[in-house]
């Protein structure tokens, strides 16, 4: 039997990882054996491609550039991660995936969304999610949440994190406009509310693909 | 006035490095200023990507990954070594560009050339060199010139250069087969030869685009 293929998708500050990992705990919990990944990264070559796009800061990737490393990590995570636990019919939630990169550099930096689709076509073999949870917050909570982290852990903003208000407010519009294109793979849970109600609507959502 | 963008392809062994730096060298001699690059490679980024695809074992890049990464490289010396040379009329010569991705990832693992032409259309946002000299060798000569090289200098091959006899042999024909396809901008050179004889034609080739 296929496993099933979960992805968290959304702005910054939506709980995506707080949320994939409960998420994970609870489907362990009924039994299910689970692979909890994350975007970039998720296999040690996808680990090491992460750092290139996230901390190089003498020669940041440009635009384009960024787009294919994402894709590049995507492609070996695919291949050597996410299909073999599908093919054993394990549970995967994933912590960003495809609909990132349109939303990021497609939404948000302006790179033609349909080409960025081929592209990404090509990286996962056409491999889909059964079921996208975007976790949707306004870009304000947003933005605040992500002041609190940084204040928190005394770190500054990584270069994404640290683009513009109106970078924000496309990435989400993005998002949004993802999730209207395929109503049957997402579900859009408000996420600006109380950490527990999100949890019910996650289940909620997963309960849709048992 | 915009410079001059040659690229030296070919299999392993053929002399690409040499006759490369020496072309540049000759140029400098005229009083040109010349960017000499190489890909993998040729930026910060580029050179880290470089040392991704070319060095790790523990989990190396599947195909997919490999050419991703190979583009990602790509777009970024294009956009911030390439670009801006030939923008200040500056001559480029590079050991090895996009025929390299079309002859090893395309005719030599067989992922389609005309996906891969698009993909690599993306990365470079359509640059294509004004010259492309191919320094052809047939696959014993290269493998034999391999071979001495990593006794001399004690290395054991690369992931890439240890691959089988029949890949070489596809290499080779598809290095060829694109020269066919653009004989405009290709200029095929026989480089099992005296490297004299090797360095007259590709001074030759150069003589076509000034």
């Amino acid at each position: 039997m296929q496993g099933k293929f979960i992805t968290f998708e959304g702005p910054e500050g939506g709980g995506k990882s707080t949320h994939a990992k409960e998420l994970a705990d609870a489907l362990r919990a009924e039994g299910k054996t689970v692979l909890e990944t994350r975007e970039p990264g998720g296999t040690r070559l996808a680990e090491l491609i992460r750092g290139l796009v996230r901390e190089e800061r003498e020669d940041p990737p440009v635009t384009r550039s960024e787009v294919l490393l994402f894709l590049a990590s995507r492609a070996q995570v695919v291949a050597n991660a996410i299909r073999p636990a599908l093919a054993r019919g394990e549970w995967v939630v994933c912590d960003r995936f495809s609909d990132s990169t349109f939303a990021y550099q497609g939404y948000g930096r302006g790179i033609d969304v349909a080409l960025l689709k081929d592209l990404n076509e090509f990286a996962t073999e056409g491999l889909k999610p059964d079921l996208t949870i975007l976790l949707d917050v306004p870009p304000d909570v947003s933005r605040a949440r992500l002041a609190e982290r940084q204040c928190a852990t005394a770190t500054s903003a990584d270069r994404i994190e640290s683009a513009g208000e109106l970078f924000h407010r496309r990435l989400r519009d993005g998002f949004l406009e993802l999730a209207r294109q395929e109503p049957s793979r997402f579900v859009v849970i408000d996420s600006s509310g109380p950490r527990e109600e999100v949890s019910r609507g996650v289940m909620k959502a997963v309960d849709r693909i048992r």
